[in-house]
């Protein structure tokens, strides 16, 4: 029954896939995030503080959008049974409570010999980056 | 009241400066991280299926280490006020449940024209690297 | 139907009455505890620094046992409608995981023109106190 | 390296130092902290009875306001390393959805022989005390 669950194989890969997922991230997502990651820089948790920024507002971890790019990647394409190898991330623009983002991954490149795949990797939120990157990952290959 | 809260500014900061923070990490980390993620990689949250794995057993996300480096960034070093540019991540070896995971920021360069810091950032599990990359951070100047 | 959820009123209580609330302290709970309070102090969350403290191993916070008071108070005794005056915490032992801490409160004194009741608060792990105080509330009178 | 997170030493400690943690609570705060300590008393989880309280609505239960106290003694001052003597508790006045909670404490006497110290502990919301009380602590001396 575990097979079922195993994503795709090297050889079921073309440059040009892609996959998304997209959550709309609330303030309990912020919330539980801090506690999961000990992360309380006051700009994510505390209202009073986040006011004085340039955000003007509480804004969400940077890696919870990096987390979706993960969501993506091991859930969907490639899916299970792929190994994260490397994650490149740049963070464009903030990330507010009700804001839904959307994350995808298109492959770019097939290295069967080695079997990695890169992929680009890209949050929006309203069709706007606000995380772009690429990632590597190693690929059972069926061979 | 909230500068309190304020963390480095750029002038406070040299290279070689270097912060962490430490967690174990729990069955219970694992399961929240989903919940909030929506990775639901039957690696991470499948004892069966992971058993079939190269892992063996499940194994937490490569993005709650990477949130451990952003916990560091974000609350101590450069700390609250800083903003984040820019992470690379390679995924050096897996983290099992009950695995103290500890996340180290070093300041490698600071470029006081651009206001921006550069920073190697590493989790390790027992002295060993699991996760190594470097980060770009935006800095208040006091000037 | 909200009137059902009232608690004791003040001409319903009598010195010497007692209830209890008791649960299995788990990781999760020290997990949770932390992620809700930002208490992440190493005794807590971090195995391989609990191991160098006097403990030897993880505690609980000493918070999750008073909110077990607050609890058997809230909702027992004198029960929902009252409202919280003080409370004096002294902590004895530490608790562990897998410890099941039973909060008892006891009526030790009613002042009725004040509308105050003071109770006696304790919590045992294997009968022997970890959390000891007393509790002071504002009870609704009848008349 | 667990030698690195611990906290202040006795020696380290003089009257009148202070530290903070500020956290904005939430819904979600509130119901991640009846699930951990079973505190379901009606005026924090259930509107409707709440509206007919003198509160008027939902209010955070005071142990998460003090277990903020616990946050600041245990992380900063006088942080890991100490041990959670006593604490009295004082609630002031309700902590509503959305109110941003700043705990600080303050050193207020130095006990070398016994190696304790003592600290006033208050909760303030836009200022005001929600609540108030001291704490006493034992230090690790360096001698």
């Amino acid at each position: 029954m575990t097979q079922d669950l195993h994503g795709f194989y090297l050889e079921d890969l073309s440059v040009g896939q892609s996959a998304s997922f997209a959550k709309t991230v609330t303030e309990s997502d912020i919330i539980l995030f801090a506690g999961v990651s000990g992360d309380f820089n006051p700009v994510h948790i505390n209202k009073d503080f986040a006011a004085t920024t340039v955000f003007k507002d509480r804004i969400a971890h940077g890696m919870l959008s990096a987390a979706f790019i993960s969501t993506v990647l091991g859930m969907k394409l490639p899916g299970p049974g792929c190994i994260y190898m490397s994650q490149n991330l740049k963070f464009k623009a903030p990330v507010k409570i009700g804001d839904t983002v959307t994350a995808t991954v298109t492959v770019t490149e097939i290295i069967r010999e080695k079997k990695r795949v890169a992929l680009s990797t890209v949050c929006t939120v309203a069709g706007k980056p606000v995380l772009e990157g690429d990632a590597l990952m190693m690929v059972d290959s069926r061979g």
